[in-house]
Protein backbone atom coordinates (compact mmCIF):
# COMPACT_ATOMS: atom_id res chain seq x y z
CA UNK A 1 0.00 0.00 0.00
CA UNK A 2 1.22 3.54 -0.71
CA UNK A 3 2.12 6.37 1.64
CA UNK A 4 -1.20 8.41 0.53
CA UNK A 5 -3.46 5.59 0.49
CA UNK A 6 -6.73 6.87 2.01
CA UNK A 7 -8.13 4.22 4.72
CA UNK A 8 -11.01 3.95 6.71
CA UNK A 9 -10.80 5.21 10.48
CA UNK A 10 -10.09 2.66 13.31
CA UNK A 11 -13.26 3.25 15.03
CA UNK A 12 -15.21 1.48 17.37
CA UNK A 13 -17.31 0.06 15.01
CA UNK A 14 -14.81 -1.13 12.23
CA UNK A 15 -11.61 -2.35 14.29
CA UNK A 16 -10.63 -5.70 13.61
CA UNK A 17 -9.54 -7.02 17.52
CA UNK A 18 -8.81 -11.34 16.24
CA UNK A 19 -5.87 -11.60 13.90
CA UNK A 20 -4.84 -7.72 13.28
CA UNK A 21 -2.46 -8.75 11.13
CA UNK A 22 -5.03 -9.77 8.59
CA UNK A 23 -6.99 -6.13 8.84
CA UNK A 24 -6.76 -3.93 5.66
CA UNK A 25 -8.27 -0.73 6.07
CA UNK A 26 -7.22 0.85 2.48
CA UNK A 27 -10.14 2.27 0.53
CA UNK A 28 -9.12 0.70 -2.60
CA UNK A 29 -8.42 -3.12 -1.21
CA UNK A 30 -12.09 -2.32 0.44
CA UNK A 31 -13.54 -1.55 -2.38
CA UNK A 32 -11.87 -3.63 -4.86
CA UNK A 33 -13.43 -6.71 -2.95
CA UNK A 34 -16.81 -5.37 -2.59
CA UNK A 35 -16.57 -4.54 -6.46
CA UNK A 36 -15.77 -8.03 -7.42
CA UNK A 37 -17.71 -9.72 -5.38
CA UNK A 38 -20.89 -11.01 -7.45
CA UNK A 39 -23.47 -11.27 -4.59
CA UNK A 40 -23.65 -9.06 -1.88
CA UNK A 41 -24.84 -9.58 1.75
CA UNK A 42 -26.83 -6.38 3.03
CA UNK A 43 -28.00 -6.38 6.77
CA UNK A 44 -30.66 -4.43 8.05
CA UNK A 45 -33.50 -4.12 11.24
CA UNK A 46 -36.83 -3.89 11.01
CA UNK A 47 -39.09 -2.98 13.63
CA UNK A 48 -41.64 -5.68 13.69
CA UNK A 49 -39.17 -8.78 15.09
CA UNK A 50 -35.95 -9.21 16.85
CA UNK A 51 -33.92 -10.36 14.14
CA UNK A 52 -31.49 -8.29 11.81
CA UNK A 53 -32.26 -9.21 8.27
CA UNK A 54 -30.00 -10.14 5.29
CA UNK A 55 -30.42 -10.23 1.51
CA UNK A 56 -28.33 -10.78 -1.13
CA UNK A 57 -27.73 -8.43 -3.26
CA UNK A 58 -25.84 -6.78 -6.27
CA UNK A 59 -24.18 -3.28 -5.74
CA UNK A 60 -21.60 -1.60 -6.62
CA UNK A 61 -19.29 1.33 -5.05
CA UNK A 62 -19.55 4.23 -7.76
CA UNK A 63 -19.49 8.24 -7.37
CA UNK A 64 -22.34 10.04 -9.10
CA UNK A 65 -20.93 13.41 -8.17
CA UNK A 66 -17.41 12.62 -9.35
CA UNK A 67 -17.52 9.37 -12.11
CA UNK A 68 -13.79 9.87 -12.65
CA UNK A 69 -13.32 8.77 -9.07
CA UNK A 70 -11.14 6.20 -8.85
CA UNK A 71 -11.51 2.57 -6.03
CA UNK A 72 -9.24 4.32 -3.79
CA UNK A 73 -11.39 7.47 -3.34
CA UNK A 74 -14.57 7.81 -1.02
CA UNK A 75 -17.31 5.76 -2.75
CA UNK A 76 -21.26 5.56 -2.13
CA UNK A 77 -22.40 2.00 -2.49
CA UNK A 78 -25.35 1.80 -5.27
CA UNK A 79 -27.62 -1.38 -4.72
CA UNK A 80 -30.60 -2.16 -6.80
CA UNK A 81 -33.97 -4.47 -6.26
CA UNK A 82 -37.77 -3.97 -6.69
CA UNK A 83 -39.00 -0.68 -6.30
CA UNK A 84 -42.24 -1.89 -3.48
CA UNK A 85 -39.67 -4.28 -1.63
CA UNK A 86 -39.20 -3.86 1.98
CA UNK A 87 -35.82 -2.59 1.79
CA UNK A 88 -36.57 -0.34 -0.42
CA UNK A 89 -39.96 0.81 1.25
CA UNK A 90 -37.45 1.09 4.52
CA UNK A 91 -34.76 3.29 2.31
CA UNK A 92 -37.50 5.73 1.67
CA UNK A 93 -39.24 6.08 5.12
CA UNK A 94 -36.08 6.11 6.62
CA UNK A 95 -34.62 9.42 9.33
CA UNK A 96 -33.46 12.00 6.72
CA UNK A 97 -29.85 10.24 7.34
CA UNK A 98 -30.64 6.82 6.64
CA UNK A 99 -31.44 3.09 7.34
CA UNK A 100 -28.29 1.89 8.92
CA UNK A 101 -27.18 -1.31 6.89
CA UNK A 102 -24.20 -3.55 7.09
CA UNK A 103 -22.24 -5.34 4.04
CA UNK A 104 -20.34 -8.15 3.66
CA UNK A 105 -18.62 -9.10 0.66
CA UNK A 106 -16.55 -12.33 0.90
CA UNK A 107 -14.53 -14.50 -1.30
CA UNK A 108 -12.84 -17.78 -0.94
CA UNK A 109 -9.76 -18.50 -2.56
CA UNK A 110 -8.74 -21.63 -1.13
CA UNK A 111 -8.44 -24.23 2.12
CA UNK A 112 -5.85 -24.22 4.34
CA UNK A 113 -5.49 -27.82 5.58
CA UNK A 114 -2.86 -27.77 8.85
CA UNK A 115 -1.63 -31.16 10.76
CA UNK A 116 -4.01 -30.29 13.62
CA UNK A 117 -7.65 -29.43 12.48
CA UNK A 118 -7.69 -26.21 15.03
CA UNK A 119 -4.80 -24.27 12.57
CA UNK A 120 -7.08 -25.57 9.73
CA UNK A 121 -8.25 -22.32 7.81
CA UNK A 122 -9.25 -20.73 4.64
CA UNK A 123 -7.49 -18.42 2.38
CA UNK A 124 -9.88 -15.56 1.95
CA UNK A 125 -10.64 -11.51 1.17
CA UNK A 126 -13.70 -10.44 2.99
CA UNK A 127 -14.96 -7.14 3.52
CA UNK A 128 -17.17 -5.67 5.52
CA UNK A 129 -19.04 -1.87 5.35
CA UNK A 130 -21.27 0.37 7.46
CA UNK A 131 -23.44 2.59 6.26
CA UNK A 132 -26.77 5.01 5.63
CA UNK A 133 -28.92 3.65 2.96
CA UNK A 134 -31.54 5.86 1.26
CA UNK A 135 -33.44 5.74 -1.86
CA UNK A 136 -32.14 7.41 -4.89
CA UNK A 137 -35.18 9.78 -6.54
CA UNK A 138 -33.10 11.69 -8.85
CA UNK A 139 -33.57 10.04 -12.75
CA UNK A 140 -29.88 10.78 -13.59
CA UNK A 141 -28.27 9.15 -10.53
CA UNK A 142 -30.91 6.49 -10.97
CA UNK A 143 -29.78 5.73 -14.51
CA UNK A 144 -25.92 6.13 -13.16
CA UNK A 145 -26.48 3.40 -10.91
CA UNK A 146 -27.94 0.91 -13.05
CA UNK A 147 -25.55 1.30 -15.64
CA UNK A 148 -22.56 0.86 -13.05
CA UNK A 149 -24.52 -2.35 -11.48
CA UNK A 150 -25.23 -3.99 -14.97
CA UNK A 151 -21.58 -3.59 -15.96
CA UNK A 152 -20.61 -4.96 -12.63
CA UNK A 153 -22.10 -8.03 -13.61
CA UNK A 154 -20.18 -8.49 -17.46
CA UNK A 155 -18.60 -5.32 -18.51
CA UNK A 156 -19.65 -2.86 -21.24
CA UNK A 157 -22.97 -4.77 -21.22
CA UNK A 158 -25.23 -1.87 -20.71
CA UNK A 159 -24.53 -0.10 -23.90
CA UNK A 160 -24.95 -3.92 -25.91
CA UNK A 161 -28.77 -4.27 -24.68
CA UNK A 162 -31.73 -2.52 -25.89
CA UNK A 163 -31.39 1.25 -24.61
CA UNK A 164 -33.05 3.27 -23.92
CA UNK A 165 -34.93 1.71 -20.61
CA UNK A 166 -38.40 1.43 -21.10
CA UNK A 167 -41.24 3.64 -18.47
CA UNK A 168 -42.07 0.52 -16.82
CA UNK A 169 -38.85 -0.61 -16.31
CA UNK A 170 -37.52 2.24 -14.59
CA UNK A 171 -40.89 2.44 -12.65
CA UNK A 172 -40.17 -1.03 -11.00
CA UNK A 173 -36.53 -0.67 -10.35
CA UNK A 174 -35.44 0.92 -7.21
CA UNK A 175 -31.91 2.37 -6.66
CA UNK A 176 -30.51 2.62 -2.95
CA UNK A 177 -27.22 4.85 -2.57
CA UNK A 178 -25.36 3.81 1.38
CA UNK A 179 -23.29 6.43 2.49
CA UNK A 180 -19.87 4.85 4.16
CA UNK A 181 -19.63 5.41 7.54
CA UNK A 182 -16.77 3.02 8.11
CA UNK A 183 -15.23 -0.29 6.66
CA UNK A 184 -12.51 -2.93 7.26
CA UNK A 185 -11.34 -6.24 5.40
CA UNK A 186 -9.56 -9.02 6.33
CA UNK A 187 -7.54 -11.34 4.07
CA UNK A 188 -5.74 -14.29 4.79
CA UNK A 189 -3.01 -15.36 2.36
CA UNK A 190 -0.06 -18.18 2.46
CA UNK A 191 0.02 -22.15 3.30
CA UNK A 192 -0.88 -23.80 6.44
CA UNK A 193 1.22 -23.19 9.96
CA UNK A 194 1.39 -25.77 12.50
CA UNK A 195 2.55 -25.53 16.41
CA UNK A 196 5.93 -26.21 17.18
CA UNK A 197 4.61 -29.65 18.89
CA UNK A 198 3.10 -30.86 16.23
CA UNK A 199 5.82 -30.24 13.73
CA UNK A 200 7.89 -32.09 15.79
CA UNK A 201 5.35 -35.26 15.69
CA UNK A 202 7.16 -37.67 13.05
CA UNK A 203 4.21 -40.30 13.41
CA UNK A 204 1.67 -37.42 12.54
CA UNK A 205 3.53 -35.80 9.66
CA UNK A 206 4.10 -38.94 8.23
CA UNK A 207 0.14 -39.71 8.31
CA UNK A 208 -1.77 -35.97 7.73
CA UNK A 209 -1.60 -34.39 4.04
CA UNK A 210 -0.70 -30.18 4.52
CA UNK A 211 -1.25 -27.83 2.25
CA UNK A 212 -3.62 -25.89 0.05
CA UNK A 213 -6.67 -26.56 -1.67
CA UNK A 214 -6.51 -23.83 -4.05
CA UNK A 215 -10.39 -22.73 -4.68
CA UNK A 216 -11.49 -20.36 -7.37
CA UNK A 217 -14.90 -19.30 -9.72
CA UNK A 218 -14.76 -20.37 -12.90
CA UNK A 219 -16.90 -19.49 -16.13
CA UNK A 220 -17.83 -22.29 -18.10
CA UNK A 221 -18.81 -22.21 -21.85
CA UNK A 222 -21.84 -19.55 -22.52
CA UNK A 223 -25.20 -21.54 -22.97
CA UNK A 224 -27.10 -19.77 -25.61
CA UNK A 225 -30.74 -18.88 -25.19
CA UNK A 226 -33.33 -21.04 -27.40
CA UNK A 227 -34.16 -17.02 -28.77
CA UNK A 228 -30.03 -16.14 -29.42
CA UNK A 229 -29.05 -15.05 -33.08
CA UNK A 230 -25.75 -14.13 -32.93
CA UNK A 231 -21.93 -15.48 -32.23
CA UNK A 232 -20.42 -14.85 -28.52
CA UNK A 233 -19.19 -11.42 -28.66
CA UNK A 234 -15.85 -10.23 -28.16
CA UNK A 235 -16.55 -8.12 -24.38
CA UNK A 236 -18.27 -11.52 -23.21
CA UNK A 237 -15.47 -13.74 -24.30
CA UNK A 238 -12.86 -11.67 -23.54
CA UNK A 239 -14.62 -10.89 -19.93
CA UNK A 240 -15.30 -14.38 -19.38
CA UNK A 241 -11.80 -15.60 -20.04
CA UNK A 242 -10.10 -12.83 -17.85
CA UNK A 243 -12.51 -13.95 -14.92
CA UNK A 244 -11.25 -17.65 -15.32
CA UNK A 245 -7.41 -16.37 -15.87
CA UNK A 246 -7.50 -13.85 -12.90
CA UNK A 247 -9.16 -16.05 -10.61
CA UNK A 248 -7.27 -19.09 -11.21
CA UNK A 249 -4.36 -17.50 -10.74
CA UNK A 250 -4.98 -15.67 -7.76
CA UNK A 251 -6.15 -18.86 -5.94
CA UNK A 252 -2.77 -20.04 -6.56
CA UNK A 253 -0.50 -17.29 -5.86
CA UNK A 254 -2.18 -17.10 -2.28
CA UNK A 255 -1.74 -20.85 -2.03
CA UNK A 256 1.87 -20.47 -1.19
CA UNK A 257 4.13 -18.13 1.86
CA UNK B 1 -40.42 -32.07 -3.39
CA UNK B 2 -42.13 -34.78 -1.45
CA UNK B 3 -45.79 -34.75 0.04
CA UNK B 4 -44.19 -35.69 3.60
CA UNK B 5 -41.43 -32.96 3.57
CA UNK B 6 -40.80 -30.88 6.69
CA UNK B 7 -41.21 -27.08 5.98
CA UNK B 8 -40.36 -24.12 7.98
CA UNK B 9 -44.34 -22.68 8.49
CA UNK B 10 -44.71 -19.34 6.90
CA UNK B 11 -44.62 -16.54 9.03
CA UNK B 12 -44.29 -12.86 9.03
CA UNK B 13 -40.07 -13.20 9.26
CA UNK B 14 -39.31 -15.51 6.20
CA UNK B 15 -42.42 -15.41 3.80
CA UNK B 16 -41.07 -13.98 0.72
CA UNK B 17 -43.13 -11.81 -0.94
CA UNK B 18 -40.96 -11.07 -4.44
CA UNK B 19 -41.21 -13.55 -7.09
CA UNK B 20 -42.35 -15.78 -4.71
CA UNK B 21 -42.78 -18.71 -7.75
CA UNK B 22 -38.56 -19.06 -6.42
CA UNK B 23 -39.42 -19.23 -2.66
CA UNK B 24 -38.35 -23.03 -0.73
CA UNK B 25 -39.86 -23.90 2.66
CA UNK B 26 -38.60 -27.21 2.46
CA UNK B 27 -36.36 -28.08 5.42
CA UNK B 28 -34.00 -30.41 3.20
CA UNK B 29 -33.50 -27.62 0.33
CA UNK B 30 -32.48 -24.45 3.06
CA UNK B 31 -30.49 -27.02 5.03
CA UNK B 32 -28.60 -27.99 1.91
CA UNK B 33 -27.59 -24.79 0.49
CA UNK B 34 -26.34 -24.05 3.73
CA UNK B 35 -24.03 -26.92 3.96
CA UNK B 36 -22.82 -26.64 0.83
CA UNK B 37 -21.52 -23.25 1.31
CA UNK B 38 -18.53 -22.47 2.45
CA UNK B 39 -18.68 -19.04 4.05
CA UNK B 40 -22.02 -18.09 5.70
CA UNK B 41 -22.74 -14.43 6.65
CA UNK B 42 -24.25 -14.10 10.21
CA UNK B 43 -26.15 -10.60 11.65
CA UNK B 44 -26.33 -9.96 14.69
CA UNK B 45 -27.06 -6.50 17.06
CA UNK B 46 -24.43 -4.73 19.41
CA UNK B 47 -25.85 -2.25 22.11
CA UNK B 48 -23.42 0.14 20.63
CA UNK B 49 -23.88 1.26 17.72
CA UNK B 50 -26.74 1.53 15.51
CA UNK B 51 -25.43 -1.05 12.42
CA UNK B 52 -26.32 -4.74 12.56
CA UNK B 53 -22.80 -6.20 12.01
CA UNK B 54 -22.31 -9.09 9.71
CA UNK B 55 -19.44 -11.80 10.10
CA UNK B 56 -18.32 -14.42 7.43
CA UNK B 57 -18.25 -17.72 9.42
CA UNK B 58 -17.78 -21.61 9.20
CA UNK B 59 -20.76 -23.36 9.76
CA UNK B 60 -23.10 -26.61 9.61
CA UNK B 61 -26.81 -27.75 10.37
CA UNK B 62 -26.75 -31.00 12.33
CA UNK B 63 -28.43 -32.14 15.50
CA UNK B 64 -26.30 -33.27 18.61
CA UNK B 65 -29.53 -34.88 20.52
CA UNK B 66 -30.31 -37.41 17.20
CA UNK B 67 -26.68 -37.67 15.24
CA UNK B 68 -28.77 -39.59 12.88
CA UNK B 69 -30.83 -36.69 11.96
CA UNK B 70 -31.52 -36.50 7.93
CA UNK B 71 -31.61 -32.84 5.78
CA UNK B 72 -34.94 -32.71 6.17
CA UNK B 73 -35.07 -33.05 10.10
CA UNK B 74 -35.20 -29.95 12.25
CA UNK B 75 -31.23 -29.25 12.66
CA UNK B 76 -29.53 -26.97 14.35
CA UNK B 77 -26.69 -24.41 13.39
CA UNK B 78 -23.30 -24.67 14.93
CA UNK B 79 -20.84 -22.03 13.95
CA UNK B 80 -17.16 -22.12 15.05
CA UNK B 81 -14.87 -18.85 16.05
CA UNK B 82 -12.05 -17.17 18.42
CA UNK B 83 -13.43 -18.18 22.20
CA UNK B 84 -13.32 -14.32 23.14
CA UNK B 85 -14.77 -12.87 20.34
CA UNK B 86 -17.55 -10.18 20.24
CA UNK B 87 -20.13 -12.85 18.92
CA UNK B 88 -19.06 -15.40 21.60
CA UNK B 89 -19.26 -12.97 24.13
CA UNK B 90 -22.41 -12.00 23.22
CA UNK B 91 -23.92 -15.58 22.77
CA UNK B 92 -22.45 -16.12 26.51
CA UNK B 93 -24.00 -12.93 27.61
CA UNK B 94 -27.06 -13.68 25.61
CA UNK B 95 -31.00 -13.84 27.43
CA UNK B 96 -31.46 -17.64 28.57
CA UNK B 97 -33.40 -18.24 24.76
CA UNK B 98 -30.16 -16.47 23.38
CA UNK B 99 -28.85 -13.43 20.67
CA UNK B 100 -30.73 -12.93 17.88
CA UNK B 101 -29.38 -13.59 14.51
CA UNK B 102 -29.95 -14.21 11.08
CA UNK B 103 -27.78 -16.67 8.86
CA UNK B 104 -27.54 -16.56 4.72
CA UNK B 105 -25.77 -19.18 2.73
CA UNK B 106 -25.82 -17.69 -1.05
CA UNK B 107 -24.41 -19.42 -4.12
CA UNK B 108 -23.98 -18.08 -7.60
CA UNK B 109 -24.81 -20.64 -10.84
CA UNK B 110 -24.70 -18.23 -13.32
CA UNK B 111 -24.86 -15.33 -15.34
CA UNK B 112 -28.55 -14.48 -17.03
CA UNK B 113 -28.25 -12.22 -20.20
CA UNK B 114 -31.15 -11.26 -21.79
CA UNK B 115 -32.13 -8.04 -24.23
CA UNK B 116 -33.16 -5.77 -22.08
CA UNK B 117 -30.83 -5.22 -18.89
CA UNK B 118 -33.82 -5.02 -16.87
CA UNK B 119 -34.60 -8.76 -17.45
CA UNK B 120 -30.87 -9.53 -16.85
CA UNK B 121 -30.20 -11.74 -13.52
CA UNK B 122 -28.47 -14.75 -11.83
CA UNK B 123 -29.44 -18.06 -11.57
CA UNK B 124 -28.46 -18.72 -7.49
CA UNK B 125 -29.62 -20.54 -4.62
CA UNK B 126 -29.86 -18.30 -1.15
CA UNK B 127 -31.14 -19.64 2.28
CA UNK B 128 -31.95 -17.63 5.08
CA UNK B 129 -32.11 -18.59 8.70
CA UNK B 130 -33.43 -16.73 12.15
CA UNK B 131 -32.76 -18.35 15.33
CA UNK B 132 -31.12 -17.27 18.66
CA UNK B 133 -27.75 -18.40 19.40
CA UNK B 134 -26.33 -19.62 23.05
CA UNK B 135 -22.52 -21.01 23.85
CA UNK B 136 -22.12 -24.43 23.64
CA UNK B 137 -21.03 -25.56 27.30
CA UNK B 138 -20.99 -29.23 27.13
CA UNK B 139 -17.96 -30.38 25.90
CA UNK B 140 -19.14 -33.48 24.71
CA UNK B 141 -21.49 -30.88 21.94
CA UNK B 142 -18.78 -29.11 21.55
CA UNK B 143 -16.66 -31.97 20.74
CA UNK B 144 -19.50 -32.84 17.95
CA UNK B 145 -19.79 -29.63 16.64
CA UNK B 146 -15.78 -29.14 16.01
CA UNK B 147 -15.64 -31.97 14.08
CA UNK B 148 -19.11 -31.64 12.02
CA UNK B 149 -17.34 -28.03 11.09
CA UNK B 150 -13.97 -29.68 10.12
CA UNK B 151 -15.52 -32.19 8.11
CA UNK B 152 -17.88 -29.79 6.18
CA UNK B 153 -14.86 -28.08 4.48
CA UNK B 154 -12.87 -31.90 3.91
CA UNK B 155 -15.48 -34.84 4.02
CA UNK B 156 -13.56 -37.36 6.67
CA UNK B 157 -10.58 -34.77 7.59
CA UNK B 158 -11.28 -34.86 11.44
CA UNK B 159 -9.84 -38.29 11.84
CA UNK B 160 -6.93 -37.87 9.76
CA UNK B 161 -5.92 -35.10 11.56
CA UNK B 162 -3.86 -35.16 14.43
CA UNK B 163 -6.20 -35.93 17.57
CA UNK B 164 -7.24 -35.32 20.45
CA UNK B 165 -7.57 -31.65 20.16
CA UNK B 166 -5.03 -29.99 23.18
CA UNK B 167 -6.45 -28.44 26.15
CA UNK B 168 -5.07 -25.10 25.03
CA UNK B 169 -6.88 -26.16 21.69
CA UNK B 170 -9.91 -26.46 23.17
CA UNK B 171 -10.06 -23.55 25.16
CA UNK B 172 -9.46 -21.54 22.66
CA UNK B 173 -12.36 -22.27 20.74
CA UNK B 174 -15.66 -21.06 20.89
CA UNK B 175 -19.04 -22.98 19.75
CA UNK B 176 -22.22 -21.19 19.09
CA UNK B 177 -25.34 -23.31 18.74
CA UNK B 178 -28.43 -21.88 16.89
CA UNK B 179 -31.57 -23.32 17.56
CA UNK B 180 -33.61 -21.96 14.46
CA UNK B 181 -36.74 -20.19 14.72
CA UNK B 182 -37.62 -20.00 10.48
CA UNK B 183 -36.47 -19.93 7.36
CA UNK B 184 -36.44 -20.09 3.97
CA UNK B 185 -34.55 -20.20 0.31
CA UNK B 186 -34.61 -18.72 -3.35
CA UNK B 187 -33.74 -20.14 -6.57
CA UNK B 188 -33.47 -19.45 -9.75
CA UNK B 189 -32.48 -21.66 -12.53
CA UNK B 190 -33.21 -21.40 -16.40
CA UNK B 191 -31.95 -19.61 -19.00
CA UNK B 192 -33.62 -15.95 -19.83
CA UNK B 193 -36.82 -14.32 -20.43
CA UNK B 194 -37.42 -10.99 -22.70
CA UNK B 195 -40.84 -9.21 -22.96
CA UNK B 196 -42.97 -9.41 -25.92
CA UNK B 197 -41.92 -6.15 -27.06
CA UNK B 198 -38.46 -6.83 -26.93
CA UNK B 199 -38.77 -10.66 -28.97
CA UNK B 200 -40.69 -8.91 -31.71
CA UNK B 201 -37.45 -6.30 -32.51
CA UNK B 202 -35.59 -7.52 -35.34
CA UNK B 203 -32.80 -5.23 -34.82
CA UNK B 204 -32.49 -5.75 -31.28
CA UNK B 205 -32.31 -9.25 -31.63
CA UNK B 206 -29.90 -9.43 -34.41
CA UNK B 207 -27.43 -7.31 -32.59
CA UNK B 208 -27.87 -8.95 -28.54
CA UNK B 209 -26.15 -11.60 -27.43
CA UNK B 210 -28.86 -13.55 -25.01
CA UNK B 211 -28.13 -16.54 -22.43
CA UNK B 212 -26.73 -17.98 -19.39
CA UNK B 213 -22.98 -17.61 -18.57
CA UNK B 214 -22.43 -20.78 -16.14
CA UNK B 215 -20.58 -19.73 -13.24
CA UNK B 216 -18.82 -22.68 -10.83
CA UNK B 217 -16.48 -23.15 -8.15
CA UNK B 218 -13.34 -25.08 -9.15
CA UNK B 219 -10.60 -26.69 -6.72
CA UNK B 220 -7.70 -26.72 -8.45
CA UNK B 221 -4.49 -29.13 -8.21
CA UNK B 222 -3.68 -29.25 -3.97
CA UNK B 223 -0.67 -27.01 -3.39
CA UNK B 224 1.39 -29.30 -0.76
CA UNK B 225 2.81 -27.35 2.29
CA UNK B 226 6.59 -26.63 2.73
CA UNK B 227 6.19 -29.70 5.21
CA UNK B 228 3.76 -32.05 3.69
CA UNK B 229 5.44 -35.75 3.52
CA UNK B 230 2.95 -37.70 1.40
CA UNK B 231 1.17 -37.73 -1.47
CA UNK B 232 -2.45 -36.35 -1.72
CA UNK B 233 -4.90 -39.30 0.27
CA UNK B 234 -7.83 -40.96 -1.54
CA UNK B 235 -10.15 -39.13 0.66
CA UNK B 236 -8.93 -35.64 -0.53
CA UNK B 237 -8.65 -36.63 -4.36
CA UNK B 238 -12.07 -38.02 -4.17
CA UNK B 239 -13.88 -34.52 -2.94
CA UNK B 240 -11.86 -32.59 -5.11
CA UNK B 241 -13.12 -34.46 -7.89
CA UNK B 242 -16.80 -34.61 -6.68
CA UNK B 243 -16.41 -31.09 -6.15
CA UNK B 244 -15.59 -30.33 -9.36
CA UNK B 245 -18.19 -32.13 -11.11
CA UNK B 246 -21.05 -31.65 -9.54
CA UNK B 247 -20.76 -28.15 -9.68
CA UNK B 248 -19.99 -27.95 -12.74
CA UNK B 249 -22.92 -29.65 -13.70
CA UNK B 250 -25.15 -28.22 -11.62
CA UNK B 251 -24.45 -24.72 -13.13
CA UNK B 252 -25.04 -26.20 -16.49
CA UNK B 253 -28.00 -28.11 -15.57
CA UNK B 254 -29.63 -24.77 -14.77
CA UNK B 255 -28.59 -22.90 -17.67
CA UNK B 256 -31.37 -24.16 -19.82
CA UNK B 257 -35.22 -23.98 -19.68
Amino acid sequence: MGRHDLEYPKEATNTIKRENDRAVYALKTIHNIVNSCQILHVSFNTSSQPFPVILPMIGHMGSFDRPSAGLGDPLDLYLHGYVSSRIMNLGRAGAEEGMPVCIAASHVDGIVLALSAFSHSYNYRSAVLFGHATLVEDEAERLYAMELITDKVVPDRWRHTRLPPTKAELQSTGILKVRIASGSAKMRTGSCHDDRQDMGNEAIQNEVWTGVLPIHQTMGEPVPSSYNRIDVPGYIAEFANEFNTDNKQHSLDVSRD
